[in-house]
């Protein structure tokens, strides 16, 4: 499994993952955890929604959180570079024969909705409303200090194929696993921002949104959460970490939400913007991939995930390999 | 001046500081301050006075903020090991000649005022009202997350004198500086509870109280203050710091209230409850003591300080020596 | 099981824990984790044993490495406040019928050695040599930046009477758990320094060395700490952690020697000089009393310890009630 | 002085500041400063050279000490997205009629050497010799632990021109201060990475370099690193800080090195990659916007900087206005 060189002229020209759009059975609940625990801020609530962004994020939102029957993720966002990468966009959607259609969604510029190969539902706007940066406020930061979205990670039946396919956008590998026999991918992280990564995939039952992280300003910021989490009632929400993990170098904290969504709270990985930068490669068996200082993940971390509205989850294409941990 | 060994056998028996008693000119500012800036807990509020406590203190208060017509410091509060001890008390101010009542304090036990050879004003009790300890109502956490009262530093006009007599309280001597002949004490650090001080006197105009300083949990709980006092209107209550003091080795950030009070955040000294701890002596002109990484504190920091209600303030014995800084 | 008051009035006057004296299999080896990975500082090295010390301890040693056959605590050590309480000392171990002489310990000065009732090896002495403060030589800080030591903790087959023993010696009761029933102790915190513990005791097949516990600066150095580990060879030298504690409130990371010592990395508890702390009770079926944040000790943590040197290890008097974890 | 939005297509593709190459008059005593102190690592030492880069840089250098009579700031190097892009800046410069030719730098590919308008000398190349990371070495991390090269700060005699000149290049504006009459601007931050800045040019005489900066990992480490430089003999190379800057919200600690080369210690910036990013105007009278915590700059920091060898300096177009601090 020869890793190829990043495609460095993308059909459209994405700058990020901007946002995720998520499903939530109790939006009283979900509020009470995305804003007075973790320190979201709300810039606009509805009796249908709740548009929350990060302390350093002008935008409208970084996170929509939508009433629904059941959990799910509803989509992943993206942020292209004009107005003229939607039409690229559709162009190179159509010529795949995938689906998409423009949307409405509130708050955002033209937004072009779509599937990856697998189902995955992907948005892309090149604009937002504009929202106060409240970096400098700090006398109103709360909770986890989240700054912005950082990543999304999901699973994908065939790693493989999703990762040709979030190459042929542009997105460059930073850091990945193989099967044993190395001739399949067994997890990739990708970036189009210049962090480690604006998306991840993992070999699994897919495709299912494993995380959306945010970033914190700092080791501190994550051990603060925890001592508020810990002592408010959301202790039960904490499923893994804190840590660091070999791939990254990131110091990480894995949460589930009231509807069992997770979300990693993330900070310190490295500059990737390099074109030439070589992708690094981990053994499956090394275990401090995972966790750089040994504690396991548990086994909910491996196994659980939340369903994309409207995508068909599939096994994986090739048998799961065992996994180092738990 | 060949420093004495502690007087490990005192009259009676002092535990630590436990609170200043402070003369504030306008309560609700000084509550907009201590309280929602700073982060001390109100354990109660009357129209005269606050009674503050910090996150671990699991007595009525720490800090007591006392309507007056001009800003003072009504007294330096010691709490004593026992009841007996305030008798024992009683009969060593009155060996010595001092002023000397009983009195009573909202929110204490039985209560003795007294005079140093100075007229600083202290007070000394062995019991005071409950309160719960916040310390992992991690969710309540404000501010600077004070923990507690640590230290107190006044100016005397004779600091030969003013140590003698509180090594004769028990109180060790931790660091010092001397003047440069040697034979005259400039600055003395002394300790009853196990950190580097309870109390610490400086030749200077006085007595007066230099400031009272409270304990935070972290480095990072200082800086996280004082990007909130900048962003928050309090900009102009920063007097020195965020830095290192050589003496003492802690972590420091010096503020003024708003009647001028000076108020220290301070962390991370070391232990002392060693009996045979010698103390360590600093060169006046080693302005490194002052502050480690070099910064000079501005003149209102040497000069200005809050009047102890009922004291008269002279003029140092021995002409001020030339400080380092600024 | 009513918890007694301190005695305030001990036979004689302990200070602090001050030292453990163990016994290694590898000098070399343990020099290489101790001194290089954990960075504690070597006051003197023979060809049977490494005296060390933390970066703020100005006497000879407070871990003492000693070549052996096998494994094991040789002695836990305590400074006194005076030689006079060496002679208390005697008279007290005399008068309760435990085994007791006066000994030669290296960098030491007079120096009495007992056992408690279950055979622990305790040692006692008020003087040490001195040696050097590293607190600010920052250019020499390594590894964990360890300060000083802060405490042990070790198995008793009967914590009640464990307990009824060091309370006799002038020990005071910060937390503790008691079994279901509430008529017998399960763990005990108990403090002579001001901190939450100079020993803690806890239920189990003993007596046994559980942990001693060295102070960090801060969460920083700790994380640090685990970053250092895990990447040059020590990774399975961690057991647990880093986490908070919910008893004493303090940040921890356990170790594990090449002999198997337990280690604590330690920071941040609070301060206990005051004679009427209240103890506080936590309830056994509260796992939040271990981990504060919820994730479990591995089961070695539970039920593996060193032996002290001849000392018989017996079944606790009572059947041990289900843990919480793991 | 309307600012102008992004040139979002230029002339060739920068992707980011690459390096610093510094004339310095004595090699050894910049080793132990750069290497020793800061803890940056030697990828190659000649007599001639040093070749440094910091933790996680896989290249041969971000810093070039070379051997020379007197100091100066030989030049500033960027890396170009591919070898193509060399020939479109050649095209670029020719086209403006600025200096430009191809030069010889060890350890990189083919370079562009340039002038700017006012003769700062810039360096291009797409490519450099590989090197380890040393990210996750975490036992070999010394000093700041300082990760990547940031940015560069220069003088400029005309800061109007030197925008549009950068501006030209497709750097982007993220945030500026302009003169009272809004007519000119004082200073601008200007990035290609996704940061705030690649390079800042402020108002003076010039063109001069003011500083280099260099990314830590976190305040802790920049706290470390006051504290290290402090007590090893390299006190007087801290100039200022640390502190908060208000343009940019970053950690900062300015340090002069053996030559008088002004280095920034920075960390904790934001990202700026979405190319609709509203520049973020900053009043010059506003003091905060240099230290956000109130603390003033000392005068050297204001007017001291590095010639750039083989340009002339002259003195501002518009007669400086005063400055806030000191």
């Amino acid at each position: 499994m020869p890793v190829r060189p990043p495609l460095l002229d993308p059909p459209f020209n994405i700058v990020r993952v901007a946002y995720v759009d998520m499903a939530v059975t109790d939006l009283a609940q979900s509020k009470a955890y995305w804003v007075d625990a973790l320190g979201l801020t709300i810039t606009e609530e509805t009796p249908e929604a709740l548009y929350l962004r990060g302390l350093e994020e002008r935008c409208h939102h970084s996170a929509v959180l939508r009433r629904a029957e059941a959990p799910a993720c509803n989509a992943i966002g993206f942020k292209v570079w004009s107005e003229e990468d939607l039409d690229r966009a559709t162009h190179f959607f159509k010529s795949q024969g995938l689906a998409h259609s423009f949307v409405e969604r509130h708050g955002q510029g033209r937004t072009l909705a779509a599937r990856d190969p697998f189902g995955v539902p992907l948005e892309f706007t090149f604009a937002m409303d504009e929202a106060d940066c409240l970096m400098q406020k700090f006398g109103a930061h709360r909770g986890g200090r989240l700054l912005r979205i950082d990543h999304v990670n999901f699973f994908s039946p065939d790693v493989d194929e999703s990762h040709d396919f979030y190459r042929s956008l542009g997105f460059r590998l930073t850091e990945y696993t193989a099967m044993e026999d190395d001739r399949h991918l067994w997890a990739v992280w990708m970036h189009r921002k210049g962090g480690v990564h604006d998306i991840a995939i993992t070999n699994g039952r897919g495709p299912r949104l494993h995380h959306a992280a945010f970033w914190a300003a700092s080791v501190n910021a994550i051990i603060d959460l925890c001592d508020q989490l810990s002592t408010t009632g959301w202790l039960k929400s904490m499923e893994r970490g804190p840590g660091r993990h070999g791939i990254s170098n990131a110091f990480f904290l894995y949460l589930r939400d009231p509807d069992g969504h997770r979300i990693e709270i993330f900070t310190s990985d490295y500059l990737t913007v390099d074109p030439d930068l070589k992708p690094k490669k981990w053994a499956l068996r090394d275990a401090q991939r995972q966790t750089l200082w040994g504690a396991p993940a548990p086994k909910s971390w491996f196994q659980e995930g939340s369903l994309f509205a409207g995508a068909n989850v599939r096994e994986p294409a090739r048998a799961a390999q065992p996994i180092v941990a738990p």
